[in-house]
């Protein structure tokens, strides 16, 4: 399978670090963006940028910070954009709706799909968002976790919610997968009389109920199911065991190993 | 609404970091499982432990780092665990399924809730898990992300995975949500009743389709889903428009302010 590509809508979703104080956080917060397809990053009144630290912590992702685009408001990088998301994690008297990610992430893939432009907001990294920084959004975002220690860290914040995105875009993992083709259930019932027949060829079934351990073995491999390459094998393990039963074989030269048993 | 407990269970759920090279990836790997409710940290074979640097990126998950349980091998680490799952980006020769973390999170909860232990083991910051690694695991995750960027920094991958497992606990955020309350169907139709009549009174409807002006409003109000304190709001706009218009008040008074057109 083809390595896919990252789809071109991505590029309507941007992420904008209101107030960042910290180089390092910029930095990593462009890398996190990368690995999941954004690129658009908007930096409101940085306290430091273009900075050493921010292209060491970017790694490969140094592009996402030649790109960014610096502004003096909040309003400023939000210009073009239909949805604003603010990312907070505290109890806010206000009548927004609060969401998770997951809740919202369908309605902003759908949008940057559609041609929206859609921005997600982190605050400070000490103080948050503004009061008058949420209201400029139209909705908020808290992404769940433990309410006995909410100390997530900005960059770390932003690869949650970059994430989220991404695992609603179809790039799935399917690409990684192992070419290894599933066997039939041809294949997979003509190694189950072959087992059958080998176990009682060799005497396993004497003095047990072979029709159950049969039931048995196969609820094991039809769980894993089985790969038409793993049934080669097993039926060439199957072969052995019975050469070696009919006596084809000295006992001595069946293994060159010792049994497990007698080390 | 009171604030949630993370649930018991996910003491059962550890962290495995094999080889972990840099010591602030294992500071910022404890801090990020902290924020998701996880607490037990295995490292294997560490190259640093502990130290400063770890104590400070861990920030106030110290403790975390306190009771980390340091290992020579990985089967140490996954002693007592029955699904160990094994962090990799690379296409593997192997035919155990790989699967994303938002595919595996379900049975990973439930088998944690259920009693049984869980290992989510990550590999060296450069080299990732070794085939021998990968070989004492039974299960395969990838992180889905950009095809032609997977960098993703170990504590990054910890922060997501840790992230996906929370948000299939029930402990949600609803209990920062503030408290306004719903306005019922008839409070919001006594207000569109209003609306209609204040609206025909100041001569809005003339010359235009009242029916229809009528249908888009409540159409918008129906959306945003009104709380019962901003019919209250609405309806004391209304009164008030009503009252201007009936001249109670001389023009000049109606407000303090110029309109917005004249500033």
């Amino acid at each position: 399978m083809n390595k896919p590509q990252v789809p071109d809508f991505l590029k309507n979703i941007r992420v904008v670090l209101a107030r960042p104080s910290h180089p390092g956080n910029i930095g990593s917060a462009a890398r996190a963006m990368k690995t999941m397809g954004l690129t658009r990053l908007y930096l409101v009144a940085p306290k430091t940028f273009p900075s050493d630290e921010a292209n060491t912590l970017a790694s490969g992702a140094v592009d996402v910070l030649e790109h960014a685009v610096v502004t003096a408001t909040l309003a400023e990088a939000l210009a073009g954009v239909t949805v604003a998301c603010a990312l907070t994690s505290r109890r806010r008297e206000l009548t927004t709706p609060l969401a998770t990610p997951r809740e919202l992430a369908p309605e902003l893939v759908a949008r940057a799909r559609a041609g929206e432009g859609v921005a997600l907001v982190f605050g400070n990294e000490t103080f948050g968002l503004s009061i008058d920084e949420v209201e400029q959004c139209n909705r908020l975002i808290t992404i769940p976790g433990n309410p006995d220690y909410f100390s997530l860290n900005l960059a770390m914040a932003v690869q949650v919610l970059c994430y989220e995105l991404f695992s609603h875009v179809e790039v799935g993992v399917d690409y990684l997968k192992p070419d290894g083709e599933a066997a039939t259930h041809e294949e997979v019932d003509g190694f189950y009389r072959h087992l059958d027949q080998t176990l009682d060829a060799i005497g396993y079934y004497r003095r047990r109920n072979g029709e159950r351990l049969m039931r048995r073995l196969k609820t094991l491999f039809n769980r894993a199911q089985l790969q038409r390459e793993e049934v080669d094998i097993l039926r060439g393990m199957l072969k052995q065991m019975q050469r070696a039963a009919d006596g084809a074989l000295p006992p001595a030269a069946a293994s060159d190993a010792p049994p497990p048993d007698a080390r």
